[in-house]
C-alpha cells in the first residue's frame, strides 16, 4: 500500500539522514520526499511517499517517534487529506509545435516559465494524476529535463 | 552563499540517506530538499538548497560525484535557472474573513483546495519570494498547518 507520511522534525543537521536511514535500512524505497519550513521557526516538515507493507510502516512510525528530533508523525493514508505536487518540465519546442504545447498548458492550467528557440519550460501543480497526465501528453515532443517536488499533503479540516 | 544543487541519482534504497549524510557530516544544514522522479525510469532528481561556504560546497560536489549511484551533480547557483516551490497553507477562516482571504488568493494567483467552517487550505506556487509573501499576508489570520515542497529548479534553456 502507498503511504504518505508527514513528519515534523527539529531542523538540526543529520535529522534528514537519520530519517532516510530508518527507511532504507529496512529496504524501503522512498518514492518521493519533500522537506521544507513550517509555520514554526526551527521546525521542518518532511513528507515521504513510501510503498510498503502496513505492518512495517507501523514499525517505522514507532521508530521515528523514538528519535528526539521527531516531534510528530502522521500517516495521511489513514485520514482524509489533500495532496499536491509540482513539476518543472523542459520540452523540445520549435515554432511549428509551440502553439500545440500552449494549448496543452492551458487545458491543464499549467504555466510556461521559460522559452528558448528550441524549448519551453512548463510548471504544473496538482494531484499526482494530473501532473502525470500532462507529462504523458508532453512526452511525444521530447522531454529534455524534468524536476518534480514530490508530494506534500495536509489533513482535511 | 545559497546554493541550489541538483543531483541525478539511481533510485536505490539508501542513496538518499548517503547524500543527506554527506551534507550533515560536514555540519551543513539542508534548508530544503525535494526528491522526485525524472524523465528516465529508475532515476530520481534531488534538489537541495544549502547555505554555505563555496569551497565546502565544491568539496561536497566532488564527494557526491564519487558515489556510484550519483549520475550528475549541478550547482545551479553557477548558471541562469528557473526555480519554483509549492506550499499548502491551512489558515483560520470564518465567514467574516473568508472574502478577505479569497482576495489575497486571487492577487497571488493561488488556489483554494479545501474549506471547512473554520479553515481554508490554500495552494500557492512560485519563486520562494512570492510564496513567502503570501504566507506573510496569511499569518495574521492564524496559520494552522503548512507543508512546503522545497525548491525545484532547472537551468534556463
Amino acid at each position: 500500500m502507498r503511504h504518505t507520511i508527514s513528519v515534523l522534525v527539529e531542523n538540526h543537521f543529520g535529522v534528514l539522514a537519520r530519517v532516510a536511514g530508518l527507511f532504507s535500512g529496512r529496504g524501503f524505497n522512498i518514492s518521493s520526499l519533500s522537506v521544507g519550513e513550517t509555520e514554526a521557526p526551527d521546525i521542518s516538515r518532511m513528507t515521504l511517499v513510501v510503498e510498503g507493507d502496513d505492518a512495517v510502516v507501523e514499525q517505522i512510525k514507532k521508530q521515528l517517534n523514538r528519535l528526539v528530533e521527531v516531534l510528530k508523525v502522521v500517516d495521511l493514508a489513514q485520514m482524509d487529506h489533500v495532496g499536491r505536487e509540482l513539476a518543472l518540465v523542459k520540452v523540445n519546442a520549435e515554432k511549428r509545435n509551440r502553439s500545440e504545447i500552449i494549448e496543452l498548458v492551458d487545458i491543464f492550467r499549467a504555466g510556461i516559465i521559460d522559452v528558448s528557440p528550441k524549448s519551453m519550460t512548463i510548471e504544473v501543480t496538482g494531484p499526482e494524476e494530473k501532473v502525470a497526465a500532462l507529462i504523458k501528453m508532453l512526452k511525444p515532443f521530447g522531454i529534455r529535463e524534468m524536476a518534480r517536488t514530490g508530494r506534500v499533503a495536509l489533513p482535511r479540516a
